[in-house]
């Protein structure tokens, strides 16, 4: 968690993710793992771990983040399923995974955190899903 | 998925669980498997699948319920995370799981879907349960 006076992200997203940009409440990463189109919505919120630990205003806020990047994701993507959730068990900085499964893919049907390695993107790739989230989301 | 014209749960999560009771959008199960305190939200809207197949005011509302159910849940168990997830990967109807993890459980610090095999609870204690959480949700 953080230990200072000022919301920062956690080093291990900073690691795993690049940057998509700032929704009103939320911090829009996508995830380094070319495994599967995969998004996460990071509060930035000091302190905060669960949901329950926003106020309700936020909780609204996040509920109307995720479902408009779901929404993009879904657009983008075609998937088959959007898994959402907030898990943290490792990290524990408020984060909310927005992924879009497909069948067949590296995991499919399971739950995909920890299912299968992590795949590198071909260069570019992920930098065209960045720009294509942004615009879907008005970033 | 439900092929008739009325909502009624999906048979495998009949099968899953045991029944807490309805809330305004959702019918709220525990599941069975006693290596978690687990509970499940499935909102009563016929065809649904991907929280954002529902409107905005249930939206909302399902906010406010995986909040009520998370907030009784950390307040029933003293958890150490909750894992709040819309997967459904296997069974398409819309539910939502709210988990009680605890550092050393079954699959801390993964999680839990598939991880480790189901277990029985003890007679008694999953009923137990059910009312605890009918009190603390207020039903």
């Amino acid at each position: 968690m953080n230990q200072g006076s000022e919301w920062e992200l956690h080093p291990q997203l900073v690691q795993d993710t690049m940057t998509i940009g700032d929704l009103p409440l939320s911090r829009v990463l996508a995830s380094r793992d070319a495994g599967y189109p995969w998004v996460i919505l990071v509060p930035r919120r000091l302190g905060a771990s669960e949901i329950i630990d926003l106020g309700a205003g936020d909780q609204t806020m996040l509920m109307t983040e995720i479902t408009m990047v779901s929404g993009a994701l879904k657009a983008l993507t075609g998937c088959d399923k959007l898994n959402v959730a907030n898990i943290g068990n490792m990290v524990a900085q408020l984060h909310v995974h927005v992924v879009a499964r497909r069948k067949g893919d590296a995991a499919w049907p399971k739950a995909m955190w920890g299912a299968a390695p992590a795949q590198n993107y071909t260069p570019g790739v992920l930098e065209k899903f960045l720009q294509d989230m942004r615009k879907a989301v008005g970033l």
